[in-house]
């Protein structure tokens, strides 16, 4: 952790380079013109310099982070490059950060839809992994060069950290930093909600959806380290056989089948646990797919992501579809509902570390190994979220920090002139697929509107008993 | 199981001679008058020769029933004597009964509060234990003079039952038929509530209700099988010491102290499982006092249960009151909320029976013991039934169909003849409570007002974020 990559020399200042949208939050950015970026690269470069009267030696200290400036589209998160080396606390260390982990709540954050993100401007990242480079007062179990995993409320996607180092884990050996970046969040939240609330035990029978995305892979690695358990798991089609390799029983194919009639076929009586990372209409369709004892575990809003873009419709019919459950329903249906988001559980230190430890262990026995879908340089995140918001990910997202070939940089620079050809045609597809949606919604309302008469007739009836 | 206690030997008919209060039913029961008893008593004795013309020899066959004859208080289950062997079907056995338990699931059926009970006229009972008196076809596992305890869905209230073998579980050696009668329902309970929804490790804190009742005794025993578990326990002062011994570990006198209160002083942090009987706006407090990853499970609506009769007042405030939860909601605080009842769970006999098996196990280990309240003549049933509801019992409320020696018959009599003195002190009582409780309810409701304004701003904050 030296000279060779100082952060001075992979300044990039790629936010220059994109194009400004000044449509929706013109206060936020001073316009740009595309003929920006040599310049801005250029006073990027000598920062010192142009600032050198104000600034004290120590703070010539530059790194590289990535910035949601606003709620929007993937260009609201800019790389930027920041001044002044990140003040250590006591029980605080610094961390040189090698890759940093892509999570849903990244992108519903980008959109302003997650509430454990401060306001922009703000750096994202709930994980990364790096390299110990300084260690503040108090912290006797971390020292400069260990290679550490990170887990915070946010601010990990850049190339230096101070974080507790309670927040820190060691990456045992044989580990790389990608798959390193890529365990704490989809890991611990797969083993928490599996084995802590879903208590899963043998022969059980649990659903995974999105079973190749990064939570969907760790749940299913998991599952297996449990005798004979089943794994339904739903994805589209090109997926199926890498997630049936990876140890998925039943693969279900969710855009052309209804997943609830597969389960059935199989599964008559219902299924022991549900994963429920969708929200909205899903989860009363997972309520009523589990068997007595079954345990619901709802970890998300997926359904509320549609777009680039807060799509308020989509917001809204997750709302007005939330699962709310009233007690006698759970006693009669002996039935379990339970919520987890990792991202308000920062509190919970030493709990964490418990199953972190638990998870290492696992890694170390070759029962659990991450899967990497694609690495991305930090200047490519918009792509690299596209690629998980449009699910066409296997495995996780990653960032790394590691400076962009200067070739690539070239082609980088050639893409971002088509890019607003690009944006263009986005917004055509996304104003497209509300339309179709809106079809969509149109068709399948009044069906609903029956099945609430329905439900509304049962729950009638239970009250007359 | 012989000539000894053969029914006929037995009858009482003891329903004969509670007065009938014609003011709700009127049509459910014939009016009756109190110089009735003397000559039901006659009739029942001689059933065969009274219907001999119609009656085939073998249906001489003669046995005691508790039987709920209407819907309201006390008095409604009535001691009768039913004709005829109990048909055997395959699978089933014919089991004389030696006790029963009762369980606050009995009291709300008596109430009309229960829908697992069919209408009326109906026995209730939903465990006994007693001796296989004959086996149907295809039953294997079972012979004639096997030692059982029986959980069924109802119908355990009587002398004889018939049900499946599948629902029977042999006695171990050395325990007492009221014990028997007294395990299946509470422990089985407990044990699922703590160990599959509640996923029970060490060094996690436990709140029980109740914990001088069946089930919080049992769930207390149960806590204690695992390291270092922390029990909260509400009761009324008089049984403190008592359930400590039993292994609470803090016992909470909810009748003067905020129970809420009590445990955040000891527990700051709120608790890992909550077991909830209470129902209304007890759940509410129990959700509220979840540590993050923390399991509310709730298996009851005793909140309902004011009075000997349905009040409507306090279903409707139980139903006003009732706990319904957001997915959102669970999901910010990483909490579980589960519903439990083992009379829905009644086709889930191999789960059951594996849940028995490892309950036997600890009963053979010694780790747990049904305590025994009070036992109870058929005829006594009003009594114990009264003792239960009023809360003055601590542990199981058993019934035995053992005889009533003919002392206490002439003492119960002269206590008959009190009973309507005591009948009318009750209506006093009841009314006089109703009308405490609407004073407490106006002092209540502006404090729930404001808590309720409150709650709705923090949604609305949520909300907003």
């Amino acid at each position: 952790m030296s000279g060779e990559d100082a952060p001075a020399q992979q300044q990039n200042a790629v936010d220059q380079k994109q194009e400004t949208k000044p449509a929706e939050e013109p206060k936020a950015e001073p316009p740009k013109t595309e003929s920006a970026p040599a310049a801005a690269a250029e006073a990027a470069a000598t920062p010192a310099a142009t600032t050198a009267e104000k600034v004290p030696e120590e703070e010539t200290f530059t790194y590289r982070a990535l910035v949601l400036t606003g709620y929007g589209g993937y260009d609201k998160v800019k790389l930027q490059v920041k001044k002044g080396k990140p003040a250590l606390k006591a029980g605080e260390v610094l961390v040189r950060v090698k890759a940093c982990g892509l999570n849903f709540a990244d992108l519903m954050a980008r959109q302003g839809l997650y509430d454990r993100l401060p306001s922009p401007p703000v750096t994202p990242g709930m994980e990364c992994s790096g390299v110990v480079e300084a260690v503040g007062e108090e912290v006797t179990d971390r020292k400069v060069g260990d290679r550490v995993m990170v887990l915070n409320r946010f601010g990990l996607w850049q190339e230096v950290a101070a974080v507790p180092a309670s927040h820190t884990f060691l990456i045992p050996e044989g580990m790389s930093f990608e798959e390193a970046a890529a365990l704490p969040v989809n890991y611990i939240t797969a083993y928490m909600m599996l084995f802590d609330f879903g208590n899963l035990r043998p022969n059980q029978s649990v659903l995974v959806h999105a079973a190749a995305g990064g939570v969907g892979i760790a749940a299913t690695q998991l599952c297996k380290t449990v005798k004979d358990v089943t794994v339904f798991g739903t994805a589209s089609a090109s997926k199926h056989e890498t997630i049936s390799q990876g140890g998925v029983t039943h693969a279900i194919d969710y855009r052309t089948k209804d997943y609830v009639e597969e389960v059935r076929k199989i599964s008559p009586k219902g299924l022991d646990i549900i994963l429920d990372p969708l929200g909205g209409s899903d989860t009363h369709k997972a309520y009523n797919l589990l068997k007595p004892m079954g345990k619901l575990i709802t970890y998300g809003a997926a359904n509320m992501l549609a777009g680039q873009k807060k799509n308020l419709i989509a917001v809204a019919k997750n709302w007005y579809h939330q699962f709310s459950i009233h007690t006698l329903s759970l006693i009669q249906g002996n039935k379990s509902v339970c919520g987890f988001h990792l991202g308000y559980l920062d509190g919970e230190t030493e709990l964490i570390s418990q199953v972190m430890s638990t998870v290492l262990d696992l890694y170390k026995q070759g029962k659990i190994k991450p899967r990497i879908d694609s690495t991305w340089h930090l200047e490519q995140v918009g792509d690299a979220m596209r690629k998980m918001q449009e699910r066409n990910n296997i495995g996780k997202v990653i960032l790394t920090t590691e400076p962009m070939p200067e070739e690539e940089k070239k082609e980088e620079a050639k893409k971002e002139d088509k890019k607003e050809d690009k944006k263009k045609e986005d917004k055509k597809k996304d104003d497209g697929k509300k339309e179709e949606k809106k079809d969509d919604k149109k068709k399948e309302e009044p069906k609903k509107e029956e099945k609430k008469e329905e439900e509304k007739k049962e729950e009638a009836k239970k009250e007359e008993k």
